[in-house]
Order: C-alpha cells, then sequence, then structure tokens
C-alpha cells in the first residue's frame, strides 16, 4: 500500500473511480469515509515507523505557556493571514481591505477578516449619540437610538456581501497574475443579526405610493442609494451584529443596511437615515459609479443582485501543489438569487465535469463551500468550478460573458470606474512544477 | 397610537394574544412582521417629529474617519465585551476565559471571544514542527505535519463547546449573584473545518479489539482523555481551522480533536497523539477531575455528552430592564444528543409556559438562538428556559436535579473539585426597578 518516493504512481489510488477527465473522483466515495479514502490518502503521513515512540519533546511541551488576553489573537506563525490594502496610509481616496480567502475554510468570514470598503475612512460612532430616522412618505417618522433599536424582535441569518466591482480585474483582455484575495476578496459572508426592515416600515407606516427608499450612511462619504420598497418587505434588516458580536467599525457600527444578495455599497453602512420617496433618487453613487457600461455605450441603470458565483481557493496561485497524488479542490460558491443548487469542478479547462460536494446546510444568499476529489497526475490541468442557483441561473461561460459585458485591456486602462459584477468562470492552469496560474480557458 | 410617558400601559401592546402568564406573547405575532409588532413596538422610538429633518451633523459625519488596519478590531467603544479571566497574570494553576454571552446576540462565537480553559498557559507551537501520531492497535502507525493533514478531505461543521464545570455556580446552595459570562461562560459554537477521524482511522487500519483511543494534547499539561472508537467512527474530526481561519492558540492552534457535544476537555487541544487501546486508560484527568461525584459518594467514572441545556442571555443579570412594555426575550439553547426540538419560556418562575421561536437552521449540537416576546407590565418577574432535544431530552427541574447530583453551600466550599455537568434550568428575577438576580425558582 506504500507510495512511491516520487508519487508518481499509487495503485490503490488508481482504483478509485474516475468521474470527469484528468483524474477528477466521484464525489460519493469521499462521503463519510471508508475504505476508498484509505487508499486514496496512503502515503500522505509524513513518516510510517513500526512504532511512532518516543515522542519528540518540543519546548512547548516542556514549559509553562503564555497568558490568555481578554480577546483571543491568532498565533504569530499566522502573520500573513490579514487583510490585503489598497491605501495603507489612509490617503483622501477609496479603500479597499480584502479577505484572503486562499487562507481560509469552511463558509464563515472572521470578523477581523471580512472585506471593507471605505470611501472617506472609517468613522469613530458614539453609539450613544448616533440616531437613525425613517421618514419621507410615512406615516409618521421615527427617530431611533441604538438602545431603541435592541428592544425590536430580532433575527439572524448568514449572508455573503459582494462588492460589485469585486473581480473586476478579471474583466482584463490579458489574465491578471495575482492571488485569490487580490482578484476576488471583496466578498466575505457573516452571521447578521438584526431587526427586519420590515418591522420598522410597518411601525412608520409607509405610504403605499412610496416604492422606493433612500438609505444613508453617517460618514462623509455619505453615501446614498435607493432601493425598492419590496426588498425592505421581503429580507432587508437593519444589522447590530455581526459573527455575535457587534459590528466591526469597517462593516458600518453601530448599524447597516443588510440587503442580502445584493451588491454591496447598497448595503448602507453607518445607517442613519433611510427616507421613503416615489421614485429613485439617482444619487452621485447611484448615477456615476454604479451603473455599469456595456460594449455598445449602454449602461445599466440598476443591476441589484450579485448573480451566482463560485470560486476554486484550493489550489489557487500562491498555493503550489507539493508533487503528485491526492488534492481536495475546494473553494466558496454563491448566489444573490437564493440557495446554490450545484457545483460542477472541471480539471481540463471545461471539456468534462464531476460534481462537487457542497457543504451542509446549504443556506440561501450565503457561502457554500464545495468540495471535489482529486488525483493530479503531475502534467498540466486546468481547474475550473460551475455553479447553478436554485432560481435556475448558471454561472455564465467567460466567451459568453465578456462578449456581452465588454473587456478592459487591463484593469488600469478601464477609465474612470471598471466594470462590475463579474461572475463569470475562473480558471487556474497548473504546470508540471505544480505552479498555478489564472489563465482564460 | 402613542404610548403615555409612563409606559404602563399601551393599548395597542394589549391587544396582542398572551399566550402564557404575566406578559408572555405569541411567538407568531412576530414572524414576519406585520401591523401587531408595529402596535406592540409603538413607542419605542426615541422622537416622533413631524418632520425627522435637518439631521444633527456628529463630527465623525464632517471629518475624514481613520485608516483600516491589516485585521479589523471592533470599536473602542466596545471595550467590555471581553473574556473575563479567572489568572489573569498567569500562575502557575488553571486560566479560565469566559465569553461575555450577555453582550452577544446569534449563535456564532466570534474567536476574539471563544472560551478557552489551559492548565499550564497557551503554548507557542511552531506548526512546522508539530506532528500528530496515531498509533496503538492499527496496522500501520501514520505521522502527520500540518501540511500532509491539510492535504485530506474536509469537512465543515457548526458545534458547541462547553466545560463540564461550565455553570459549576449552580450547584451553590444559594444563588451566586453573578452575570451570564460568570455563571455560564465556558460554552461557546463556532464553525469548525478539518479532517473526519474515521478517514484516519481507516487509513491507520484499526484493530477490531482496539475500542478506546487516548487522545494527548502538546502542552506541558499534556492532557488526555479516552474515547471510544465508535465516536472517531461517527463524527469526531480533527479540527485545522475555526469559523474560517486557523484555530486560535487557545483552541488548540495548530489542531485539536472534536468530539461534537461531548464535554470539552476531552476534545484535546494542540492535538499529538491518538493511541487505539483496548480499554480506557484512566489518566489523571479522567480518574481524578472528571469523574463527578454524587451524593451517595458514588461516581461518574465517564459523563462523555453534554447534555440538553438553555439560558436566558437577554435580559440577564446586569442588563436592567428600562422600563414596562415590549422585550425579546433571547438565548441560546444547544443539546450534546442531536438538535433542539422545543424551547419553552415562562415569566412567572414556571408555572405558566410559552413556545419560544427556535432561529433557523436549527443544527445538531449546535446552539439555537431562541426568541419569545414579551410584554414587562413593571412588576415582579421570573425568567425561565426549558429546552428539548431531538431524541427526547428535557432539561431537568432544578429541584429534581440537585436532589441527583447534589448542591455545594457556595463553590468555594465544594472541596477539591466543584460538581459538573450543570443543565438545569436559570432563573432570573426580575424587580419592579428592572434589575435582574440570579434566583431559584
Amino acid at each position: 500500500m506504500s507510495m512511491p518516493s516520487d508519487g508518481r504512481s499509487t495503485p490503490m489510488l488508481d482504483s478509485l473511480p474516475a468521474v470527469a477527465g484528468n483524474g477528477l473522483l466521484d464525489r460519493r466515495a469521499f462521503l463519510r469515509g471508508g475504505a476508498a479514502v484509505a487508499a486514496a490518502m496512503t502515503g500522505y503521513s509524513v513518516a510510517r515507523t513500526a512504532s511512532a515512540e518516543p515522542l519528540a519533546e518540543d519546548p512547548w511541551s516542556r514549559s509553562a505557556g503564555g497568558i490568555s488576553a481578554a480577546t483571543e489573537r491568532p498565533s504569530r506563525f499566522e502573520g500573513k493571514v490579514v487583510r490585503t490594502l489598497s491605501n495603507p496610509n489612509g490617503e483622501s481616496r477609496t479603500l479597499h481591505a480584502r479577505t484572503p480567502h486562499h487562507l481560509l475554510n469552511g463558509t464563515i468570514t472572521p470578523n477581523s477578516l471580512h472585506f471593507t470598503i471605505v470611501h472617506n475612512g472609517t468613522p469613530d460612532i458614539d453609539p450613544d449619540r448616533h440616531r437613525l430616522v425613517i421618514h419621507g412618505m410615512v406615516k409618521q417618522p421615527l427617530v431611533f437610538t441604538l438602545d431603541a433599536l435592541s428592544r425590536y424582535p430580532m433575527e439572524s441569518r448568514l449572508a455573503f456581501i459582494e462588492c460589485g466591482g469585486n473581480s473586476a480585474p478579471m474583466f482584463s483582455r490579458e489574465p491578471v497574475q495575482a492571488s485569490v484575495q487580490a482578484l476576488h476578496g471583496l466578498v466575505s459572508c457573516a452571521e447578521w443579526t438584526g431587526v427586519r426592515l420590515s418591522t420598522l416600515f410597518d411601525e412608520a407606516g409607509v405610504d403605499p405610493k412610496a416604492k422606493w427608499f433612500i438609505a444613508e450612511g453617517a460618514d462623509t462619504a455619505a453615501v446614498s442609494r435607493s432601493v425598492p420598497v419590496a426588498k425592505a418587505m421581503d429580507d432587508a434588516m437593519v444589522v447590530l451584529y455581526q459573527n455575535g458580536e457587534r459590528l466591526m467599525p469597517g462593516n458600518g457600527y453601530p448599524m447597516r443596511l443588510l440587503l442580502p444578495g445584493y451588491e454591496g455599497n447598497m448595503q448602507i453602512k453607518f445607517l442613519r437615515r433611510i427616507k421613503l420617496i416615489d421614485q429613485p433618487a439617482m444619487t452621485y453613487y447611484e448615477s456615476r459609479n454604479y451603473s455599469p457600461l456595456l460594449p455598445g455605450g449602454k449602461a445599466y441603470q440598476f443591476y441589484f443582485v450579485q448573480e451566482v458565483k463560485s470560486f476554486i481557493t484550493h489550489p489557487s496561485p500562491g498555493l503550489a501543489l507539493k508533487g503528485p497524488g491526492f488534492y481536495e479542490i475546494s473553494g466558496i460558491a454563491y448566489s444573490g438569487n437564493g440557495r446554490i443548487a450545484r457545483v460542477m469542478v472541471s480539471a481540463d479547462g471545461g471539456r468534462t465535469w464531476a460534481q462537487a460536494v457542497l457543504q451542509e446546510p446549504v443556506q440561501s444568499k450565503a457561502f457554500t463551500r464545495f468540495r471535489a476529489p482529486w488525483r493530479w497526475d503531475g502534467g498540466p490541468a486546468v481547474l475550473q468550478s460551475r455553479a447553478w442557483d436554485e432560481a435556475g441561473n448558471a454561472q455564465p461561460l467567460r466567451a459568453q460573458f465578456v462578449a456581452a459585458r465588454g473587456e478592459t485591456k487591463s484593469l488600469s486602462s478601464a477609465g474612470g470606474f471598471p466594470n462590475q459584477h463579474y461572475n463569470s468562470i475562473t480558471s487556474w492552469a497548473i504546470d508540471g512544477r505544480g505552479e498555478v496560474r489564472n489563465v482564460y480557458a
């Protein structure tokens, strides 16, 4: 059962059923363990000794450890697991902090690593002074303190939040060589807890002629966006907690709007005002920044939903394969239209596909981790993932997608604002050394 | 529709259906908003002006905000949301860091606030040097580096972890006056990602005569516990990630054992060795510390499962009510035997009960947030919660529970080790000023 030292041939692994080209294995072989798994994995333990004793005594086994702090922090050996900052000196422009998905696993983004974008810095808001106003076309305007809002019935839900400009480098005519963090790091997923906006709207008494509301933040950028009232009555929330604790400052402390599945900039942070109106306000942000241009010169007036999407996080650029044999292909899928229904994975650039395992429970408008077993033979491979959602939407193929949406020669040549809402396929090419590159396949 | 300034009478609120004594309302009134909610909440917005404009311009709306850091940190206004430490100077004894459940909401415990207990400090383990050995009654001993283990098929799941000694103050003959954090802070819940132990056991080839394994940590305390092999083949995992990122040092970095639903000390942190054996090892920890004594002088030899339990986090001691009217009673329920099936809430010390709403999706061996609407009339009340799990177990009433398990005069008089596995009911008495106290009712 042992694997030769060069790892090029693993008889037991070869006996596993392949279900698609270039080594993709049947996902069912890996459900709940079993002999197939044991066979596949043979050879990955680093030493196979007749007796494993005596164990080495490392320094941490011989002297007392450190004192726990009031808030736990990651190990000093994880110093690279941080957000990358587009504007680390806080110059007077937008700052992006991107999530390192290639170094994470599971579906929750820890609060320290949730992406954030701020247009004029993160405000330092005193929660006791902050107010939320609901007014405009209502029977009764309302003003809420944080304390008042905290008395309302709450609910919790998982939801991803994605910037409409996430993955913008993927519009470039030539593939940008960068990590998952640089390419797709403007999306994260957390458990949010707060008050349904419909509860507050019911109390205010919304005029039936009010079809929209405009939401505004308390930071100096005063980002404001128009949102249909129908979304408020569906699943919008005023959020107070993020993964159990109060919102992070970069995510809108002390309160933000959550519009599950909609583009991130609409989910107004530092929420201070909601005004009911009878038509969209066409604010600066929505008329200039968030109206994506199309190749023919037309533009989307609104593009609310983040559509079905997936990308592979393991392996990915910077995470080179260490010799042939078994790997788990793992990534993230999500859709602003509901639950993920299916993810297919290819190892031959999209010629053949195998179905990935979806981590249960699959939740609506939230990250779903997918996994697929793969035997790398040491030769060239192109890994892709493609997701479908319960509404029947398929992640588009890239050629069709850029024909409809346009390309840019490079990200910097895109003019005032890059293309948005990239949700097509990402392809990772693996070479004979196991290095991973971004390609268009 | 306005509420008198003393808040003692709210006609619309009075019209909501009460389903149990002392103001407990029908949970269905609060599902998906509606007029009933609007009526109930009328009066909690702090100002009801004809026009809410102009809005105050706070300082954070007039000048640029701060620079985002590579890792986001909570607002400086949330400085009280920390773990309390039993041994803040790191003396040569056990350290407990407790989760502040009264300041959290939802079901996820953020990694910075997950409880931890260490018996001789937190080791500073170099993940590249750490090894996991699986040996004993196996066909082939195995030694894993972190890199090797990272190639195996993974899975993610929510799970609570609770110290067997959590809630030990509740065994005191007189109610200890303390916060939820002090009473119940040795339990937390996270999304864990790692490798099924059954996968590794299948590879090692477990001898059919091996019915137990002993797991050992790499810290100087070298905590070790015996675990049935059946648990390994059911749902045990070797965990590498906590809420998406690598394990926190206090939770076993770089790898720990996860035994969903079992008492925390068995879920060995800093896991370095698993040895297959034919009978329990009766280690120091399991023969001395974790064999709870019973009133008659007998003791449990083993007490693995954390049984069905719940407690109310809002309101709770330290979170005084601010005047009569509507409140959401909210808390946490969990069971080591599976999913929570039902939570009932009482406002009259257990005479009458109303069913609480369970936050969906309810997951096995994980926190379930429950919520119940309540109208406080300003008079005395005693709040309780009681949970049932899908295996049919009910959280026991306190009188029966302490008759079977024993009481202590006070926590400090409990002798060498306090009683363990308290899963009976917690009662919060509310007085006319809205102050909350721990009582036995």
